[in-house]
């Protein structure tokens, strides 16, 4: 039996709108997601979690109210929980998310207009 | 001020030794570990935890009782807790594990001679 291994780019190709996670893996409580995003997002932070980023493609750039970090393609950062930051793009970037379920991408913020849907797998 | 991020082909270009992960980030109470691996692992099984690799360089193949996946870079695959698996790779390949904090590569398998010291950061 041939098992399938989970290939970034096809993954990527299914889809082609920003700012809207999408699970690609579960391993135990915590997913794996892939997104697109250009442009800024909202200071938020997740009070119980850490959160990491992984860019697939493109240039990242996670601002912190005391400073930032730019991450390329085979770069990843882990925002420390409960730390607020920004997430911005000048071009589009590919990147991978991993969470625990559950965790919503505007984090604690009241910001439910650019609220993702949670858990949807592609 | 600026952090840094974590960029994997400097990380692995810090050590040459196959076999011996390196644990490069911590989320909650998850590591992130690179490894480089060539040839044939003992089968094994991690019974209380999913075990994550996601290829780097080069290819990889994952042999469970049942068949087996194979895996290039740019390419995931989680292995379900308790299932058997041995990772083979006919010419080197480097990788990134994610696990929690203390899975040891041999997971329950009475293998001391080949068990990678834990929690080794790079």
């Amino acid at each position: 039996m041939t098992y399938q291994s989970i290939n970034f780019k096809n993954k990527l190709s299914l889809f082609s709108e920003q700012w809207t996670p999408k699970v690609i893996a579960e391993m135990n409580d915590y997913q794996f997601k892939i997104v697109k995003i250009e442009g800024d997002f909202v200071w938020h932070n997740h009070a119980d979690t850490d959160e990491t980023f992984i860019v697939l493609e493109g240039q990242l750039r996670i601002d912190f109210r005391d400073g930032n970090v730019n991450l390329s393609a085979g770069e990843m950062y882990i925002v420390p929980k409960g730390v607020e930051h920004k997430p911005y793009a000048e071009k589009e970037v590919k990147m991978l998310l991993i969470e625990p379920r559950g965790v919503l991408n505007t984090g604690d913020e009241d910001a439910s207009e650019i609220t993702a849907v949670n858990d949807v797998w592609i």
